[in-house]
């Protein structure tokens, strides 16, 4: 199957009938994630990975009891920086210098650029950094698909709810999206066959 | 290669070649993107599919003229719904019901559904159809990065100085992001060798 193929073979899964996702296509999966481009690379957000039943059980209580959630086999959740701070400029900065081998002072430059972002306020940061983990979660969708592994991509659950529960707050972070990783349940998802709605071409883009 | 290759082959390119990308390459790049999934399925965005050159040059100078603007083959905007209207959720119900043959008054709950995003602020939808946006943006990379097409993910430019020239505003639409396709400049980009910056898997993710 093309990309193209497996994209239309997608679709948001309401039901996955439990069955474990390999280790191998979960560390691609992941892998392509790490791997995503974000806005300078300072990649702002972590990615929570979970597989414990108690623990899914606790976020299926936050996300409107979506049975996908104790259906799949992991959850990730898509968690970014509530704020950004120097320090965490510098440790990229010094992540960038050991990777390139190159004097962190040969930075200088570079590490300027994230003054404004610095100051700006945790309201702006945060609407930035949540954009960078979409581009990971986009990426991930499309990782998840290549490896025949459906996922369902979910915002409806209480973002406040599911910090406490993921004791993300005391990191800086905030959740902003879920992807669940599995297998769909073909007999009791009725979603399964329907026709998939998307804008025209001419609808969606603008030739100039 | 696999994606996982292809995702470390790919970077930020900042320097292209001028070399056309195909137009089944393009097509296929911008198929994955009409693909790429969204909340509720709204699509609340659109792509401008930049290829003249004069409008190139414009866009170039509003960002931080850059290189890669010009010397891309195609360049890609994409621009998010600053508010949601109760129509454009009316006009995304037709298509349902059109889609999948059921009659428009089936799906009253789930139009339901959307009562509070209309109900919303413009600051309030707009971050959330720019982060539906951005999941585009994340699987339009990695389509093009499918197809051996260089992509630059550029935020450094002036969104209202590009919203007036493309004419964006009379649309009730917001520029969020660039995505540049092309082909590397391996002689001018002097990161083409450099090696990728990514934060380490423990770093990045945590299991639970």
């Amino acid at each position: 199957m093309t990309l193209i193929d497996k994209l239309n073979w997608r679709y948001a899964t309401k039901r996955m009938n439990g069955t474990k996702v390999p280790q191998e296509k979960i560390d691609r999966i992941l892998e392509a994630i790490r791997l995503a481009p974000t806005s300078f690379g300072l990649q702002a957000f972590k990615v929570i990975v979970v597989e414990d039943p108690a623990l899914k059980e606790r976020i299926f209580n936050e996300a409107c009891q979506q049975p996908q959630i104790k259906e799949a086999s992991h959850v990730l959740v898509f968690a970014a920086s509530k704020n950004i701070s120097a320090e965490q400029v510098n440790d990229y900065m010094n992540l960038i210098a050991t990777t390139r081998d190159i004097p962190v002072d040969a930075l200088a430059g570079f590490r300027a650029a994230f003054d404004g972002i610095v100051a700006g306020t945790p309201e702006q940061n945060f609407v930035w950094t949540a954009r960078q983990a979409y581009i990971a979660f986009g990426v991930g969708i499309v990782a998840a698909t290549n490896e025949d592994v459906d996922a369902t991509p979910m915002e409806g659950f209480s973002t406040e709810a599911l910090d406490k529960v993921l004791g993300l707050a005391e990191q800086n972070l905030g959740s902003t999206t879920i992807l669940t990783l599995g297998y769909r349940d073909e007999s009791n998802d009725n979603l399964v066959h329907a026709a998939k709605v998307r804008k025209s071409k001419s609808a969606l883009f603008e030739f100039k």
